[in-house]
């Protein structure tokens, strides 16, 4: 039967704002021994399925600093502190895209990565999205919206143009929730 | 038309071994303006959905630091930096479960977050894994090892025990290159 570690002693070693590098002293329960380990700590991230009325979904092109490359993504984003997630959900939307739709629904929640993130990403499903108003961009985001017909996306994933794990998860929620979305 | 932004400048905040932190200073191309951006440099992941002859696919539970939660996951781990991740994907399996099984066959490769992490994960397939040996678990890894029916998966995940975006993001490539293998 595996025991939890104690985590004794945690020391910030950089606030990035979003998110916290923490160095973390834990014990093993097994061995007693101690282990130093890197955690970063940020705050709730939400990701949508946002479809029109005609099953088109909405997708997002920008560059990503991380890869350094440019990704096709759905929209999503950090939940605000007083924020819910599908508050976030639909606000990100809004901001990102323009468009806006009827009330979210929860589909899923996933640990982005347990072993090094502490937090959860939650996705919504959003459906008959409609255009609403211009996108609200801060002076960092160059965002390009478009639409593809839902049933498309298997092979988008397929030919690598959708590449990001929290995207991949979002349509693995889609497709078992509501399998005929994806596969008429 | 996007732009690529262009990294001007970057500056080690920490090396904590299993990642390195990064402050970038990137110009947008689109106003000229300077960001400070927050990247982490990894080196390659891999995760392994692997079978045993009938069809049951081996998991492994373990303490997790980042979310301080215990996880259901696939086996996996980081790519050395003298291996190819076929190699790291039957090291991992063997080391992390004591078991071995046909040529890893690749199935797809994710960014795990292109906002902030650099590198990918490469997910692979090995058929017919029979218990081999022991596992080497080094002092900081208590893991546990079992099998469950493949088709029992999307019910597993569903009912929140398996929540790791990278796994299911693995068994979302699964379910695309191996339909049949998943919903018999």
């Amino acid at each position: 039967m595996l025991k939890a570690w104690l985590h004794e002693d945690r020391e910030l070693i950089a606030d990035m704002g979003v998110f916290q590098l923490y160095r973390v002293r834990a014990r093993s329960p097994r061995t007693g021994q101690y282990r130093r380990l890197s955690v970063l700590h940020a705050g709730s991230w939400v990701n949508v399925v946002a479809l029109t009325p005609d099953r088109q979904v909405l997708l997002i092109r920008q560059f990503r600093h991380g890869t350094g490359e440019f990704t096709l993504e759905i929209p999503g984003g950090m939940v605000d502190p007083d924020e819910m997630p599908a508050q976030a959900a639909m606000r990100e939307l809004l901001e990102e895209t323009g468009y806006a739709g009827d009330p979210p629904v929860s589909i899923g929640v996933v640990t982005p990565n347990p072993a090094i993130l502490n937090n959860r990403c939650h996705t919504f499903l959003i459906e008959n999205c409609r255009w609403s108003r211009e996108p609200e961009l801060d002076s960092g985001e160059d965002i390009e919206v478009m639409t593809r017909p839902l049933q498309d996306v298997p092979g988008i994933i397929a030919a690598g143009d959708i590449n990001h794990a929290l995207v991949i998860s979002a349509f693995w929620w889609l497709s078992q929730k509501h399998p005929g979305l994806l596969h008429p």
